[in-house]
């Protein structure tokens, strides 16, 4: 079976090593960086080629005789590249974390045949996968908490942060307000309000706060409280605020010395920099699922942790590792005949499927990527 | 005797109703801008006169016929006017804020015959007059310090800060290295550094960080150990830190879309209208110089604390008054032909003189000013 995949940055990388190492497909990379398709140099059954995929015409002729579409491009060219594979009549699971809605593109992939699976990496993707279960599982559900966040291990002043994603797109989480449900209504409020400390074993005290990740679980679901919390060491997120207060994340322009000057782009400018692993720095990944409800007419919290690391055997950081194996599972998962509904699937529709859902944690799994799972009575009021 | 007061500005404007209250001096204030100069209407005895200051042909012509010249002018401007004074063979009273070294003019002044006392404030100014004192004194001087902050009553988030005088020198105050003198050498560090928190009677606790205040004192003594330190409430400077650190304060361009940048301007644009007082809000000033050394063969150390409020009587804030009554009191002192020392006169020579040093804190307390004084014996090693 012959499997494209779009965009071979730090996590289209991992996937395609992942997808070729066993033999089960014929694997081509397309990128525009014939420096990111050097890095695949070597890896047997892996066929490079370079294409710019913001030009529709070469994403429709790099997958021309694909069986199958893994979609990892940036964040901006998500929606475009979606589309595009969509239109083709071509499979695909994506993890492109672009801000449109995917489900736009619902009628379309049924009207091609299509079935595409979306936002299918660690968050969103491994917490919608769990929910959807849950949903399946539990007699009723009443609250959904997502805490999610990519971290180096090392912590330096004043960040202790570093991106392991694009650094424009965590930017544009600190800004935009975050989405969320509680007592069934739908309400926004700012990025990086309520902040709270959890603790993580092996890692420490994490600090939470709102950020605008729910994306399609606010239309797919109905559960009455839904939050979504991105985590990072204490004390960054206030760092943060202090910038955000100040005027430094501002997108309207100001005027110096008769020169127009968006503030955030001079944000950008200096913090990306800072905020950029180093060649082999290390990363971490820790996602908190908590959902609560009724099951066997019991009141009942049932919590899933992950804490996952760099692998320093191959290189692979722990986002790339969380992020791109979900989506290689999925692609497993698809190209087997496990999950052939038509139209776009988030992972959540997945989920519900309870063999679907078993496979992917399997995949995981065997790739040590492993959620410790606890399910506690609570106390009835 | 006629009084000529350069520059209207919240300090200028509180010197020429000083000045002009009991009858002493005819008063003529010179400002460009006509609301400055407005804001003075109704004040007997002073004449309102619009020049630029910043051209030295409208300096001389605006003090042709005075005795004596007040200056006040934004820091940037204050070197040029200043000389302009001396070579107009004018006695000044100067408390402009100004980079450049005064002492460059003491030869000018010299030769011209004219008095020129400079830095003339509450600090640099008060902890000037009072090392002076002591030097006088004590049999020895070991260590000085100096600690000054102008702070709102009123504590906001972020900054819990306004600047009661030119926030470009506040700015600059926060990144110039800071000159101190430790085991007798001079040596730089850089602005911010060095954290400690000192308790103020009626204030609390306040943070005091390393900035470059000593100026003529460097110059003018030998005290083995001298420090200056900026006061603000606890917090404030990690802030700034973290600006300076992420390099929002730098002076080297960036470049942004083909557009040069230097952070420092977009970030005083953001800045300073937060850190504006309101029309009407409070400020304090907060002044404590800490002399330690030799005193009839004791070792001692002696305090001086100040603590000065707003007054809503007429509106004047802190750092005008302790600011612009010092230079009243000194230029009073030389009206009255109690310094005549001709040449740059920073003001610790003027604290040597016993009779000088009496009179400007006897017309400071007769203002409100009152410094606490303590003096404790330290234990021999």
């Amino acid at each position: 079976m012959r499997v494209t995949v779009l965009g071979a940055g730090r996590v289209g990388w991992a996937m395609v090593r992942d997808l070729a190492a066993d033999g089960e497909f014929q694997v081509r990379a397309v990128d525009r960086s014939p420096e990111r398709l050097e890095r695949l140099a070597g890896v047997a059954g892996v066929e490079r080629v370079a294409a710019d995929l913001a030009d529709p015409a070469e994403v429709t002729r790099a997958i021309r005789d694909a069986d199958l579409v893994v979609g990892a491009v940036p964040g901006d060219m998500g929606f475009a590249t979606l589309r595009t594979v969509v239109e083709a009549g071509k499979n695909i699971v994506d993890i492109s974390f672009f801000p449109e809605d995917p489900l736009l593109l619902d009628p379309l992939a049924r009207e091609r045949g299509v079935t595409a699976i979306v936002d299918c990496g660690v968050a969103p993707g491994c917490d919608n996968l769990i929910l959807g279960r849950l949903l399946d599982e539990m007699d009723r559900v009443d609250r959904f908490a997502c805490y999610v966040g990519g971290l180096p291990v090392e912590r330096r002043h004043p960040w202790e942060y570093k991106a392991p994603f694009s650094p424009v797109d965590v930017l544009a989480e600190y800004t935009r307000p975050a989405r969320l449900r509680r007592g069934g209504q739908e309400i926004s409020l700012p990025a990086l309000a309520e902040p709270e400390l959890l603790d993580f074993p092996g890692v420490g005290t994490l600090e939470a706060f709102l950020t605008d990740g729910l994306r399609t679980l606010l239309a797919t679901t109905r559960v009455p409280d839904m939050v979504e919390k991105t985590l990072r060491y204490p004390g960054h997120a206030e760092k943060v605020r202090l910038l955000r207060d100040a005027g430094f994340l501002a997108a309207e322009p100001v005027e110096l010395d008769g020169v127009l000057v968006r503030p955030i782009d001079l944000t950008a400018r200096l913090l990306f920099p800072a905020w950029q692993f180093a060649p082999g720095e290390e990363d971490l990944t820790v996602l908190r699922v908590v959902v609560e409800g009724v099951q066997g007419g019991q009141p009942v919290r049932r919590r899933f942790d992950l804490v996952d690391r760099y692998d320093r055997a191959s290189g692979t950081t722990s986002m790339a590792r969380t992020t791109g194996y979900t989506c290689t599972a999925a692609a497993r998962m698809v190209a087997r005949g496990l999950f052939t509904r038509r139209g776009v699937s988030p992972p959540e529709v997945v989920g519900r499927d309870t063999a679907c859902y078993e496979f992917l944690f399997a995949e995981l799994a065997a790739r040590g990527i492993e959620f410790r799972e606890t399910s506690e009575l609570l106390a009835r009021g």
